[in-house]
């Protein structure tokens, strides 16, 4: 029913990385771009989608880059996936965008919905966008940096397909809901993005591959009961980050983004892992307009950099701007398969 | 300098509990709102602040009860609380209310704010007040849960004084930041309320009087050295919740915070703690108009309080609302040395 869905199938984030390919930034994009092109995705809607595919890739978070390109298309070819609509606007009160996603492309809606968000903050000082039916947004970091960027603070989550148990719980019932905060600081924002799960499924796949045991307290089996195997995990739950309040934060946020979005709940969520479901998860976007210019959390952060026993404190997001640095300019490596995969679309 | 910090000297967290004395919660209630009036505080002030300190004892939170009177009373005293004041409101948007809380009360200066912002959100889906140099909120449950029963959800963080160490640094950098969650559900809301440190200075506090170590990865001493001994650990740093994730969420929380209010960060944050500074943290209130009616989430919640493999999986907020319902029933314990000096303040 789920075909490509992690848990029960091998799918691209099985694939061993035996022989990658290392690429320039450009021709990702060029690869990316003529892919989504072919299944009938627009240009601005292609570079949208592009951007935040590859945004993954630079980072060297690849769970959330081009391997799920594939999958993407074949949403698209299934219907469950609207190359072309950026969604249906509707203000529900003055700073408050209701939007309908209509299984558009994730980047597209979210980020349709944004600018327009975005200009209203300026009367309202805080606005938000509720957005229910749209496709998977990527890495939330993105949005984050990009409004952050634009002088707001933003604060974003999204549901997902169950996956984490509650504490105390045995069954996968909560998604890893991402929470995400941009604040504009200098020289660069402040970009947190984490999942509410100890670890990631992607995570699970990779130990499988290598034959690695998980570490205690990682994840249960089917039955609910603890497991270091990952091959068991994968059947089972991804325990919540730092116990009852990890939990607490991630329950948090799905009733938060539910009740704003009128989105599903818990095992009801679909779309996100699979080509034959609509997406049925919510995100939430809240913009503000803060009362500082960014210079006032530059000491604070570099205290904060500074205070490390011998080597630096890592603020979130300097790894992510680290890496993406190298990667544009030493290019990023990709699966060969999945390269092929990719090529293979564009003539589809 | 800070006379009744904790980190340096004894204050009322450290009070043994031997010899409890056990009030029925209207006894508290008039005892709590006496004190204040006697300080000055008028007779609105004094309910919505004993409304705070008794909430906190009702659900077994006795380090946000009223063992912190004293220290507001000395407060006043000092000239660093003002006991009338309900803050000064400026709308820098339409939906975003400034708050500057002119040292008033915490819980008058945000009730006061909150007030007007449930009357705004209406109009605007999301509104928000952010609020400067108040004094202490209090527990946070008790708004997210105050809102939320008025069908919105409400979404509350604030900073404190710097505790708890960056993931990799050895210094107390970054507050305890906590953050609530109230989301309107049946038949009770959830309400979430954390601190983002493992664990309170109040718990070290505890430990050091019973003499018993601390679990390892808690805490730091001064040196910046991981300790189980309570009394190094009273003078170092704890451990942010969840290792990098937890402490991402803290700083996020800092740096949220201080740039909507413009307050003050990490080691300039002053006067929750001590009776002789200004406070200098902030404080974050967002509210949301739900799209869905509370039932929505009723079956979810139900799902999860029965997914547990003997007992019930708690969701946040069960345990204080079962703690709070004994205590109503069968009253408050409170050390004796505390009711005394209660007493004491009414006739001072």
């Amino acid at each position: 029913m789920m075909e490509d869905r992690p848990v029960s199938t091998p799918n691209p984030l099985g694939q061993p990385l035996e022989k990658p390919v290392r690429l320039p930034v450009a021709e990702l994009r060029d690869l990316a771009e003529r892919a989504l092109r072919s299944a009938g995705v627009p240009v601005k809607g292609a570079r949208w989608q592009a951007d935040l595919l590859i945004d993954a890739e630079l980072k060297g978070q690849p769970s959330h880059g081009l391997l799920r390109l594939p999958r993407l298309v074949r949403r698209i070819r299934a219907g469950v996936a609207d190359p072309e609509t950026t969604g249906t606007h509707t203000w529900i009160g003055q700073a408050l965008l209701q939007v309908e996603g209509g299984q558009g492309l994730g980047p597209v809606v979210a980020r349709t919905a944004l600018d327009v968000v975005q200009e209203r903050v300026h009367e309202t000082g805080i606005a938000a966008a509720s957005i229910a039916s749209a496709n998977h947004l990527g890495m939330l970091a993105w949005y984050a940096e990009h409004v952050a960027k634009r002088g707001l603070v933003c604060l974003a989550m999204t549901t997902s397909e169950a996956l984490v148990h509650p504490y105390g719980g045995r069954r996968a019932l909560i998604g890893t809901n991402p929470i995400a905060v941009g604040v504009p600081a200098e020289p660069e924002p402040f970009v947190l993005d984490m999942a509410t799960s100890q670890i990631s499924m992607g995570k699970v796949h990779a130990h499988a591959l290598r034959e690695e045991p998980l570490e205690p307290g990682w994840a249960l089996d089917a039955d609910g009961e603890p497991t270091v195997d990952p091959l068991r995990a994968k059947e089972g739950a991804l325990a919540p980050f730092g116990g009852a309040k990890g939990y607490g934060l991630g329950l948090a946020i799905e009733l938060m983004v539910a009740s704003l979005t009128g989105t599903a709940l818990g095992t009801g969520i679909t779309g996100t892992l699979d080509s034959v479901h609509p997406a049925t998860k919510g995100d939430l976007f809240v913009l503000l307009r803060p009362a500082v210019v960014p210079g006032h959390l530059t000491d604070y952060l570099t205290e904060i950099r500074d205070s490390g026993p011998d080597r630096a404190v890592l603020v979130p997001g300097d790894r992510a701007r680290e890496c993406r640095s190298r990667a544009l300019a030493n290019g990023v490596e990709l699966p060969t398969a999945l390269v092929a995969e990719l090529r293979a679309l564009d003539h589809a």
